[in-house]
């Protein structure tokens, strides 16, 4: 859609400056923008880059000059801006009402301006919510059900009995209620533990491509609402993730671990089974937290076998130096035995 | 199905106390437990919720009261309620029938009771056995073959010539036989190595979502019978995997690596190429091992690059002491040097 | 094709031994090769299997004695090997002509001897090269860009706007335009920062099966001519990669991250964002880069944080001598202070 520089001031709730009835129809780095692109600058050393840009409107914090430009003043442009876009632009279709390729169970029931793309297959019993844009080549098992405005793009499997909250989008190529890896051995071989129970991903969830969610064993799955997975992250049997937390890629969640509301989680972070992350904790890229661990609140973690961020940096610092604390030492034991 | 107490104790070779009549349908965990499901108890722990759970028919083991409960007598409860799970529950249907729109090659020769899903292709020459249900969007290329009783969910991907023993379960988005990761670099480029060879996959393993298997280079990869790999684990060309080996999400294992026989591998293991590790053999999650190590039968390794358990704990025990390390090390030079 | 010795050595520029007019058809390690395979040897360990291989023609370093085989003399076997195996053998046919269920919109715009597999979906304005060949379920977005003679195996997702170059190969399950990973905290919820930037893939590349690629966000990613990306591998918004790089498998790289040319990284490297690696640089398998770092041209880095990896050979060295280390520290203690 397009605005002008005064309502979009208005619906941030930002104070504007220059020409406030210019217009803003999409959003661009300094270098790419058109004229009517929203900029931003939330550093000094973005603001020359800003004043050359061929866009009319940047959201500035207080204090930044940007002669001839329209300003919309943010103490945090990054999150005006995301909001900004989020404003004003429209996320691409991903489908256009209901293709006649898509295998549609009689049985499901699709609610009011429901898309879904080229050989879509919804099995008996979906039910999907208003809104919803299902991609080419999604596979909805029987029994899913999904809430109002989501959004998979092509190749997503939801597994039978899948639940969505409203306004989840899920990129191409993730796997939800796929089985648990469980298996009890005996008599020479493993046996399959069960893995017949439930997934449910809450509202205004994100799932990278070709991420995998598994299904509970015999309890639940369950991500709670607001949580933002990254690409190919995985999520075992009976894993909680709390509202609002952030899973980077690569990441790996093992069985039964609850892991809190707000944490933040790197990248190939690998987390075993039966541990608790306390709301707000934070794990470092890589980082790996043993069996059964708890992360207390806030806390902010670092390496594998995880450990808080300050013991971290000073173990490693010394371990960098080993070869001279060897050194010395070997100093010492001539001074105190003489040379071997 | 539905079963008696006493018939499934005779199955599971148990003893049962209490009403051996008690009707059996299903598996659950004690709280959500119909009167129907059959639990289990296998700490003390458990005691308590199996007490209190609508199931009237427990696994436990011998001394374990459960007043007013059938009680299954089982000194592994956790495997007998494993093996009761198979025998009581049928696998949900994948495929009935051949659906109007796979598209099936003429040429392709399918058993008697294979059922294939919706936009399923099947290539040239692929052979299909008995029972097989293939997914939709599964895409067989030419010339693969499968054993009888194969599970293929939705999405999953055979290259040509790939081939599948019995029962095999493979889910979502799995690829199997793609090429392997080889270049000669030369002329100011890479060239690809030759990725022809085969890829084998034995009786009874189960692979998970979105996994990959690459094809031999010239050989052959080999996966052995009732091998289990989880999530997002990539194999790459010319590894052998032995049977009843486990390995656990996101692991990799790189180009000629020969795993053994019962060898368990944590999640997000990297085994570099031309690795052995002998049968019953232990990785530690995240332990990386470098190009060429042997692992030796029955040995547990940890970290990176990868050492027996006991030296890995107690050099991570003086890592995590090092600060303390380098402090009594300057207290002593101070004693031998005097004050700098 | 089938050629003769002498016809390939020509190709090659190598000389011949023995009988020049032998047939080659394939190419085969030395225990699977039949009479017209084309074998190789690079290791004195391997003359004796390439003595009794059927292979009647053989590449071989100058000094190698072969009695009986046809010799082609090359300083670098495995090169010219490769470079052989390229001229003999056709790639597997992905897709022939356009399959009558295939969807495609009649903006899309197909150059002559375009090949696309049955219930691939090609959106409005697609474009796609000469030669080309698309595989069953593949997804390409609207606007989508192909040049000459890429190669899409099955289940290839592009998102709307992606754009490959020249004789671009791409497996089964990968993503390529996935929405990146951003979003910024306020009014208590994650706020999806725009991910609306684009995504280029240069001639000669080839990504593994379920990699990812990420568009940019505002700007692009970028991964230039002739570079591989290994299974699994994630890329992220904005991330740039210089030609002729190499990835193995399941190693993640973060946001705007620029890596330069003939770079090689290991598997389950994690590369955090902002990070420059130089030209020529070497990265151990499951290193770890942290944000902003830069890696000078040409250096070999390992470990977690990494540093050079004669550096972490002498800190690892130390490392799994820390018990004698403190057990050294502790005698001179008792000699120095006391017995305690």
């Amino acid at each position: 859609m397009t605005s002008t520089a005064r309502e979009l001031a208005d619906y941030l709730g930002c104070t504007t400056e220059g020409d406030a009835a210019a217009r803003i129809s999409g959003v661009a780095e300094p270098e790419r923008a058109g004229a009517e692109d929203l900029i931003y600058v939330d550093a000094p050393m973005h603001v020359a880059s800003a004043g050359k840009s061929a866009a009319r409107c940047v959201i500035a914090p207080l204090g930044v000059a940007l002669e001839g430009k329209t300003v919309l003043r943010s103490e945090k442009p990054k999150l005006a801006f995301a909001r900004a876009a989020d404003w004003l632009l429209r996320p691409p279709a991903i489908a256009n009402g209901v293709h006649a390729t898509a295998v549609v169970a009689p049985s499901a029931q699709l609610a009011p301006g429901v898309a879904i793309g080229p050989y879509a297959v919804i099995e008996d019993d979906v039910e999907i919510g208003a809104g919803c844009e299902i991609g080419a080549f999604c596979f909805l098992g029987r029994g899913a059900k999904l809430g109002e405005r989501c959004r998979l793009y092509s190749r997503v499997t939801l597994y039978a009995g899948a639940r969505l909250g409203r306004s989840v989008i899920i990129h191409s190529g993730a796997v939800i209620g796929s089985d648990g890896f469980g298996y009890v051995f005996g008599d020479g071989k493993q046996w399959k533990f069960p893995q017949v129970g439930e997934v449910e991903i809450g509202d205004d969830v994100e799932i990278g491509a070709n991420a995998t969610i598994d299904r509970g064993s015999l309890g639940r799955t369950e991500i709670a609402r607001g949580v933002k997975l990254d690409n190919l992250v995985h999520v075992a049997h009976n894993v909680s993730i709390g509202e609002h937390t952030v899973v980077a890629a690569q990441t790996g969640i093992s069985g039964s671990s609850a892991i809190g509301k707000n944490v933040m989680i790197g990248g190939q972070v690998g987390i075993a089974d039966h541990c608790r992350l306390q709301d707000g904790a934070v794990v470092g890229a890589q980082a790996g937290i043993p069996t059964g661990k708890t992360i207390r609140g806030g806390q902010i973690v670092w390496g594998t076998p995880a450990r808080p961020l300050e013991k971290f940096k000073a173990q490693y610092a010394w371990f960098a130096r080993l070869p001279e604390l060897a050194e010395r030492l070997k100093r010492l034991e001539e001074y105190a035995f003489g040379r071997k």
